[in-house]
């Protein structure tokens, strides 16, 4: 791709050329001009697209995995969304694969851990449980969960529950990007609960109080804390927009935190939940970093790039990286939440984060 | 002191020495090995006692304090607890101040800022109020609030209150040690509410949550949330108990900590809250820093140095550094509470923490 | 691909299966557990393989470039070394791009800028200059500069000079693998000269001392020193040899840091150079993460999964991501020093570096 | 201390109140209003005062100093110098010891820790070393040593060496201040020496280099360099010079750092070498924090709190905190150079720092 540009590769070709790029191709080497326009474009250019599944139309295609396959067989039995520019990696945006996943009541996957970060957010249903590194955690609807790298872990639901869906989000594409992937099924394929249930939302959960010396005796670079409820996280939200916490791109937006930090909860992923007040409708803007919504409350829309996405509780939708995006609360009444993880703490780990406010609707 | 130990100044005095050090002296110079010793102990040797304050025999004079100065005379109207081994710096503990303040409703003391830190810790009375920086935060029975070092700051009662009597903690003497003590009065001697009440609470008192940049945007080394409620703190110390939280010298403590960091409120004091359960007897320590207690719930008592204080709630007792001591709650079927200030966030900053856990009783 | 194993994916295709496939693909779904062993491997498997590319067969081309194309119409004149793993990328090896770029006495490239962050390496030449923000720095040969993201950067030769001819290492396919590429040429193609030369050694480059408030006042992720002289660089690993650094897979190993940091020169790339002392040869390891090698002095040999590169000075080689590898110093003699640049520092700030020494050799 | 200003303390004793003191004294209590004003104080008021002891005075002590004990008996034969201010703690300004030591060849002291910091600043002789945690660095003129706090260290002479003079710095004053004084006698009285020569200065002082995992490997609070050799220090006071390295206040000044985090080299004590060109005179400033100053080259003169000190080579004066203070270069033609060691990493550490351009001379 040549650009007649001051700074910009623009070279014709010629026979000489292309000789001369022939033998380059020999040596497996190459001529930098002839691809140093398209490695290196003046903006960024996803390979994905904007992208809303609405969870109506995927929800019979979960509870229909149920009584296609068991979850022994399939390892864990989840309808992948597969974004349209990026089959190759099983991406649902960028770097960030997401999937939505379905367990019975009683039924329980094996134990395993690898080097991909993990999160689910509850979609449907009651009695679901992961255990982490030996402690066992209970989940409800839109609690929000993390399974780290390299800690063992496994999701079940008590036999007193009921069906539960869930979204798991995992950073397999970039890990694999980076070839790091490493993958260990548990010997025991069951690990033993060695601590009290929910521990770690009792030893780090308080808020603003921790166990003494718990910043040093912790020494995983994510965080301890692992259950997110939502119920104090909505409750959250209503506080910190009381107090004027407010984004003109995404009005009162709060990130989950490893609360021995302050920062994101895991190296590659970060998770946020977002509320727009009745009636709100944001400004628009573009940022490096790709993000996976789902709605975890009322109903609302987005444009993306130009392009309206309509949206109601549990439909999950991605922008990608460097699209104009703005969000509207489809209620004068009632607020709407939208819950989000994202790539941008390895953006941002990488000194790679750019934003820029877009002062016109662009499309 | 000369000790007969190797490695240690042994040195006899001589008429010739004698010559040599009054000459040294006319030099404002001396010969280290008249003093070595003892400005080089083997083990810290505090001028500061174990001591306790008795609520019941403070409260008539913190009273009377009332009727005999106001607070334009006084500045602050403030009964301060005195060390015997402190009187010259006024310290309740090495190089911590406490003091006990009271106020009437409608009473508002004048605004002013300075190098030392400050907190409170409210003992008794409703509608007691502290605007920091333009912000108003509103105070109950057992809350913990900061003034950090820098801000505006005032304390008040409103009017439809009732007189409230508080704990203030602050490191006067340690900044005065360091010499870097400044004063400002505020030029209308109240300033501007410019926040939303209880702003800092609804901003980062999410728990584990923060406002997108909360790290990047705020540029103090202390917290931003400044109120620590008691119901919160005490429903946390229920939780950690249950998951096991649980030291061997402190029973359940927690820390207060700064929430974009998981470190201490400020860089020279720390707060923590600590639960003795129903019979709980802690073992005995002693470790570098200088502490001061409320009892903040219940009853029981302490050993200090072997000497038995007995505490009830609201009294006020010291822990000098290295003293040995060890916590025992009086009642079998209640929980006790002890909150406490010290200076280990600075004694850990400069690397001067030591501990030692003591196998036998000592005294 | 079906693994028969507890805890992988073991599901036969059937024809009701292939259906809910086929419907699943128009929902832009799929079933995780079709692909779930292949995106989740049990050890990374990089699509880059080991190369070496010698520098004979390279001068030749890198020179005819200069025939053949100008710096104006290239904008700059590279041949690049590409991985025949990751032709559709231009990478060298993983995320990592590398190429040799070459210039003529009087010749200057346009300034630009990038979210690509950049490295050079001088292999030969004198007279070779870049200016960085407005810094001018002097390059001879086996000197190492920098030019971080968002840095305006331009490289030249002096009239004066001869001949120049560079290795140039960009995380470009990593900054589009993020979807983060930005790209400006400078609107006057040459930036002001505003500092003294070199002056960013000066400020920085004492080794164990910098200016007051250095740290505060240096707000990027990436090392205010720019250059890093080869002189120093040896005289530092022959003190490290002598003082007994030596690791058993690296040899005398240094790395490159930032000295407001003791971290790593960019966030994205790290670089490093290691010395093998006369006959060393090491033992093999396996980690995850890429790295660049140059041979910057001396001759031997490196075995990379069973196989053996032999490389001299100038010849440049690839180890991709969990590839055993070993070096060995081909003289008795002499010592032999070889360049590195890799992506290790993104690696361990995403919590994706692992490692395993391994007792056999393996291929 | 009444002051009849709005926000300070101002009540006069009456009989009443005098009783009331009298009833709060009884319980180890005061009345804050009596001591406000005088605690906090408008700005530090230091007991120190500025002070220049000169060299040609204090060295025929210090060399009787010899005749008189030996290092046996004495522990270390040290003449300190005392500020007239600071006698009852033998400080030299604020909380920091100093003092000057003499050894003749072939002696040793016994091996010791403490907590206190240590530094030393090498001013006369040859053969001087110190054996610090295993390693033996040898000290010529000028250079600066670090002991840091838990490291066992012993200092001598060569049997070969003359007799050799040097500064010792400690934080001592500060240390007890904080009540966390420990002393411990090495029980062989010398170490074993366990590393090769000068190993830190080969393994850390690379100056942008370092061993992998340097940083993750040393876990200690303090700079794992010990030596900071003076040629190197003049040589990058040069290069600071030339690349435009000034502060109105300091010439070009350039701190001490720990090569692993670019801060200072121990948590409570600074240092630095500051270099005034030939004819430069400083602006006025001051600052929260206490200097103790060294000449180490040239001579020149200090104005502190309008009070002219005169100093040459190997002269010593304090600067006390908020003390107005410039320098100016006695010579036209050479350089002068002020080593300097303070207590500003601790001030800083606790926020604890002002500063104050001053326009005018005051004094």
């Amino acid at each position: 791709m040549r650009e007649n540009i001051a700074g910009r590769a623009n070279v014709a070709d010629t026979p000489e050329l292309e000789r001369y790029y022939a033998d380059l191709a020999k040596l497996e080497a190459g001529a930098l001009w002839t691809v140093a326009n398209n490695i290196e474009p003046w903006q960024p250019k996803p390979s994905s697209v904007p992208m809303l599944w609405r969870y109506a139309d995927l929800k019979p295609y979960v509870q229909r995995a149920s009584a296609l396959v068991t979850p022994e067989d399939a390892g864990r039995r989840v309808v992948m969304l597969v974004n349209p520019g990026r089959r190759e990696i099983s991406a649902a945006c960028g770097l960030l694969y997401t999937g939505i996943q379905i367990m019975e009541p009683g039924e329980c996957a094996s134990s395993h851990r690898h080097m991909a970060s993990a999160l689910r957010f509850i979609m449907e249903g009651s009695g679901a449980y992961t255990v982490v590194d030996g402690e066992r955690i209970e989940l409800g609807a839109r609690d929000f969960v993390l399974t780290p790298n390299g800690t063992w872990h496994e999701h079940g639901v008590d036999a007193a529950g009921t069906q539960c869906i869930w979204q798991d989000g995992l950073d397999i594409p970039l890990v694999n990007a980076l070839d790091t992937n490493l993958f260990q099924v548990h010997k025991d394929l069951r690990q033993t609960v060695s601590k009290p249930a929910d521990s770690a939302h009792g030893t780090y959960g308080g808020g603003f109080l921790l166990p003494t010396d718990a910043r040093k005796n912790w020494t995983h670079p994510y965080s301890p804390l692992l259950k997110y409820p939502f119920d104090a996280t909505y409750e959250a939200l209503r506080r910190a927009d009381k107090a004027g916490v407010n984004s003109p791109f995404d009005g009162v937006l709060l990130e989950y935190v490893n609360p021995l930090t302050g920062g994101p909860v895991m190296p590659t992923i970060g998770a946020a939940m977002q509320m727009l007040r009745p009636g709100e409708a944001t400004k628009a803007h573009r940022h490096t970093g790709s993000i996976v919504y789902q709605c975890a409350k009322g109903s609302g829309h987005s444009m993306i790039d130009g392009v309206r996405y309509d949206w109601t509780e549990r439909d999950i939708f991605v922008v990608p990286s460097w699209s104009v995006h703005s969000h509207a609360n489809g209620s004068d009444r009632d607020d709407a939440c939208l819950f989000q993880f994202n790539d941008l703490p390895a953006i941002r780990a990488l000194g790679l984060y750019a934003e820029q406010g877009v002062p016109v609707a662009t499309g």
